[in-house]
């Protein structure tokens, strides 16, 4: 199971410390370039207000099975939170679409570090993405 | 970017035919069995009520740009649809968590067919989630 990198993140995130815990909480703008030969696959996006935008951690450091949740004292399984450190380094985060010009994107929320490699952009539906 | 496999899907969709459109208007039960190795990332999973889980297609057929959604008559960017045909064949789906049992978990709406490998589990989180 070989990924590839579809495009690529443009974020004011440039280290670790910078980025927000949760990039929901946040009214920073990134973009998203999606590289040349995928833009086709943009076709109709900005009929979505929100998309699932899934990337790669690259800078996550090494997987470990429990950690201790942010804002809390206790060990927790990582499956049980979304910390960074995972087996697969997939992050995946819901954000809003601000815009789309070629093949870029303007998101708010998105906590992904500046260059992160993106892997799948998927619109986000309530109906199947929400209780 | 190489994945590597968590666990495996056991669920009632043997083939592409069986499984829902949206396995979140299905109410067949799957179960998620995490491999020994990772069962202890699992601890306190059962506080959430919803996870998303994410795995690999592993029979989704090559990657289209374009495709025509499910109940549609004109072609959209597969970035603009959930449609398995994509570059990385990375299927997410929020599940309701029925039962955790050592290293199985016991799940509604996951569409995944029997077996396929799975990639990441997280806790699903209303506040960051969803609009």
């Amino acid at each position: 199971m070989e990924l590839k990198s579809i495009g690529i993140v443009n974020s004011p995130f440039k280290v670790k410390k910078d980025s927000p815990h949760q990039g929901r909480f946040s009214e920073e703008i990134s973009t998203i370039e999606i590289f040349p030969e995928y833009a086709e696959a943009l076709d109709g996006i900005e009929k979505f207000s929100n998309l699932f935008v899934i990337y790669w951690m690259d800078r996550s450091g090494p997987a470990s099975l429990t950690v201790v949740p942010h804002g809390r004292t206790e060990k927790r399984g990582l499956f049980a939170t979304r910390a960074p450190v995972r087996p697969n380094s997939l992050g995946l985060c819901m954000v809003e679409l601000v815009k789309r010009e070629g093949n870029v994107l303007t998101v708010k929320w998105l906590d992904a570090l500046d260059q992160s490699p993106v892997l799948d952009i998927k619109p986000f539906v309530p109906d199947i993405d929400c209780l």
